[in-house]
């Protein structure tokens, strides 16, 4: 739990970037249970940065020292994407303490007894405050209130409503929670006893920080599941013998291991070009975490800060997509076996389907990539990337490797082509059709996003080829190749649709479904 | 189960197209249950196809009544896909029966008690036949034995050696099934008796009569599956309140149904292209299953024959993979709430996950496609559907609606581009390299036929929109232009990589994964 954290906090002060490259061990062996550790890391953070010092001493050091475990609460039953919706009011005592009344839905790691407390943060709204989200306040709620010795004390009025039965992600309990039903009485009133974190009205900002981390936590779920499921399928094909080679059938030779046919290879590597370039991707925002508190200059903090900004939305919806389809292959890989249970990559395959859906679905994603990422600081967040990219597209101009030099160029050409997409969506003055088709267009930047990801990893491995693992390195390679052939060419036709700020979908009539 | 059949066995002789419209319904209320007379179906008509007098009269009536079951048993645990490694045998004895040894995998509604008796259809080889897939014959195999005056007798030497646990499909058995374990000893020896169907060393291509027409039933099942779950979707999305459009956020208006945001349109119109399209191209497989028998001429009916040929690699994949895609949506239109066991949506996208991998994998029917089908006589096959294509093409250029008229120019220019391809691939001398991207050729004709399809039905839309519900229709035109827009042009990159007979992945060295 305190890897990352400072050494008064029990912490290693490890770097983010190597703090989620252990981490990731964890989500791999297994994704769901390894969440009631990513959120209580994530719950623990908000409170450093926002909660009073008592907070801090109360809840967030028996959190980083694994004794209570964090939740974040914002969903509600008439509230899931919608956080302007949340109705859950927070009433103000005398002692400045709050009582909490409200449901709160799909809350991982909402019950259990796995620690001795529960640290739920939640969003609830001050009587009299704004409409929507500015007027959310931040509330921590303790499943057991904390008595003035620092025991443990009664119960809270926190109680579970019902447990979410969902098709995967089975290893953490998903509740829906209910706050001031009055089940528990503590202090001998109903209501869940909560302070105030930060200010009011701020709740969303500061649940932002939990999100973004989070979201960061999600995408890289998704990448172990996905690598995972790589591994098991190449484990399979390369000891499952299964018919000969389209050139070579004769009945009478032996079967060959499945990971000589084509086809199987192609599946192989459409999973390792998913996964390792989405890990890449994942520990380059782990790095840009660390960037924006060490580096050099207050200039160079503030660009990592922007860059990790427009790059989160990617880092978590991107993986959720192309993962899920490298446990799709991985299935398939392994034919009708796949699809048992007795081989685990149909539960990899049932867990990641939740990845696009949870900490904001997908559409929420593109919404957030392409109406407020975008904008953001007229557009600064985008030029750095662009930057960034023409740095890498320079070296392979540079680079011995034809191919890469092929692959600097074509990365050139789409880099351009996305500006002027955007250009042409930004000229549009209606956001209903600016935003038409915010989930393509975010799903366009992934795919250029992951191809100067992989162009990074190719033009290492081009520099290390000889001085190192030959089948390592010539791997990378080979796999940027199929990225740019394969791959990044998907993006064309949709490029063109973008261009045309195309409003297919926006005008079509309810009547017509 | 016997509503195409001919009068004498009970049945009401249903044109294939109406009882396929009709069987569809029973597959949207459960897949895997309606297998069971799927598999019945496709048995009965084998028989009635290979089978004497007197296996029609013992087996096949029954089956038609409803009160015998059936099922094909071809794979063995280490001969799946590979069918010419099969095992299993069968010994000839005195009285012209045999006796089969041997082990079947997969075997769907291999052992259940809804039935008085199971015929099984065996592929097991004669000792002394020839290696592989040109060896195999194909016998019938009851469960129970018919006595000579038609009752049914004792048990025979078929048993459960296991229950494959799936991740979805549950609603029927699949079972590992032993024959001649010696566990019944019927007629007091080890040993599964059976009858030799048709000629020895012929059965596989028996089989295929009964696989074709189960690989176009998977195909149907695929879209049923995606077609609830679409209609679960729209329904979820016209009564859920969640969020304002992105043009109206005012935060004190009330929610709207989310069908009205941009992104969930885009849902319901890709899960409405995909199973509509899906649903079309399947009737259309019924209806050359009724012309190649009833057609006039007897070119007619060895056209429609021709062209079902071709087209059976795609009903059976096209729909088990864009259908699934629809499932997916349809999961992520439910948001959180899709994604648990509460809302039926999960367990149809777990279901249709195993579309793609049984009666032949994805890869099988790729390889099907353009190692068999697109060869055969010379590449009629193609040449048919083609000329078929161009009518369509010809009827869009004489329409009065510039949409379609712009579509069928887009239809011919593709049609060009995927002939092209075959013949650069057929240009290629080793069949490891032409058939190293079978599969991704299976799905870019697979595109290329739905753009047919929908172009077909919305010629017929243009045609009827005045005297019609305008609504079904104006929905008809516009899923067909979503399609041209958004969905077809996603080959033109894939047809540049088949038109230069890439080699990226068959050249992949295993020790670079």
């Amino acid at each position: 739990m305190a890897a990352a954290q400072d050494y008064e906090f029990g912490g290693m002060q490890l770097p983010s970037v190597v703090d989620k490259a252990c981490f990731a061990y964890f989500l791999g062996a297994n994704v769901s249970t390894a969440s009631y550790a990513l959120l209580t890391i994530a719950n623990a953070n908000l409170l450093l940065a926002y909660g009073t010092r008592e907070q801090v001493e109360t809840y967030v050091r028996p959190m980083t020292a694994g004794r209570f475990f964090g939740t974040m609460c914002l969903s509600e039953p008439q509230a899931g994407s919608s956080l302007g919706d949340i109705v859950t009011r927070a009433e103000l005592q005398a002692d400045k303490s709050y009582r909490i009344f409200g449901n709160k839905m799909w809350i991982s790691g909402g019950e259990h007894e796995l620690s001795e407390n529960i640290v739920h943060l939640v969003l609830a709204r001050i009587p009299g405050s704004a409409a929507g989200v500015k007027g959310l306040s931040l509330f921590l709620v303790p499943k057991r209130l904390i008595d003035a010795d620092g025991s443990i004390g009664e119960r809270n009025d926190v109680v579970v409503a019902g447990l979410n039965h969902k098709m995967g992600y089975r290893g953490i309990s998903n509740c829906l929670l209910n706050f001031g039903e009055g089940k528990f009485k503590p202090r001998s009133r109903s209501g869940a006893i909560g302070t105030l974190v930060g200010e009011p009205q701020k709740g969303l900002a500061y649940m932002f920080h939990m999100m973004n981390e989070a979201r960061i936590g999600v995408g890289l779920g998704a990448v172990m599941l996905g690598y995972r499921g790589y591994l098991h399928a190449l484990d399979y094909a390369r000891s499952r013998p299964q018919g000969r080679p389209t050139d070579r059938k004769d009945a009478d030779s032996p079967q060959v291991p499945i990971i000589q046919h084509a086809d199987v290879k192609r599946m192989l590597l459409a999973q390792k070009c998913y996964v390792e370039g989405a890990f890449a991707l994942i520990l380059y925002c782990a790095r840009l975490v660390d960037e924006e508190r060490t580096a050099e200059t207050e200039a160079a903090r503030r660009s990592a800060s922007l860059l990790l900004e427009v790059l989160t939305p990617v880092a978590k919806s991107w993986p959720s997509q192309w993962c899920l389809e490298g446990n799709s292959l991985a299935i398939q890989v392994h034919g009708g076996y796949g699809y048992t249970r007795d081989y685990p990559v149909e539960q990899l395959y049932r867990d990641n389907r939740l990845n696009s859906i949870h900490e904001g679905t997908h559409g929420i994603q593109g919404l957030d990539l392409l109406g407020r990422k975008i904008p953001m600081q007229d557009g600064a967040g985008l030029r750095l990337l662009m930057t960034a990219m023409d740095r890498t597209i320079y070296a392979c101009a540079e680079c011995e490797n034809e191919d890469l030099r092929r692959f600097g160029h074509m990365l050139s050409k789409f880099c351009q082509r996305l500006q002027g997409a955007t250009e042409a969506l930004y000229a549009v003055a209606n956001p209903a059709r600016r935003l038409a088709n915010a989930s393509i267009y975010l799903e366009t930047f992934g795919h250029l996003v992951l191809a100067w990801v992989w162009l990074e990893q190719a033009l290492t491995a081009s520099r290390q080829l000889r001085s190192g693992d030959a089948g390592f390195y010539s791997g990378k390679l080979h796999t940027c190749r199929y990225f740019f052939l394969w791959e990044l060419p998907k993006i064309e036709p949709v490029l063109e649709r973008l261009q045309a700020c195309d409003t297919t979908t926006l005008e079509t009539q309810e009547d017509w479904f």
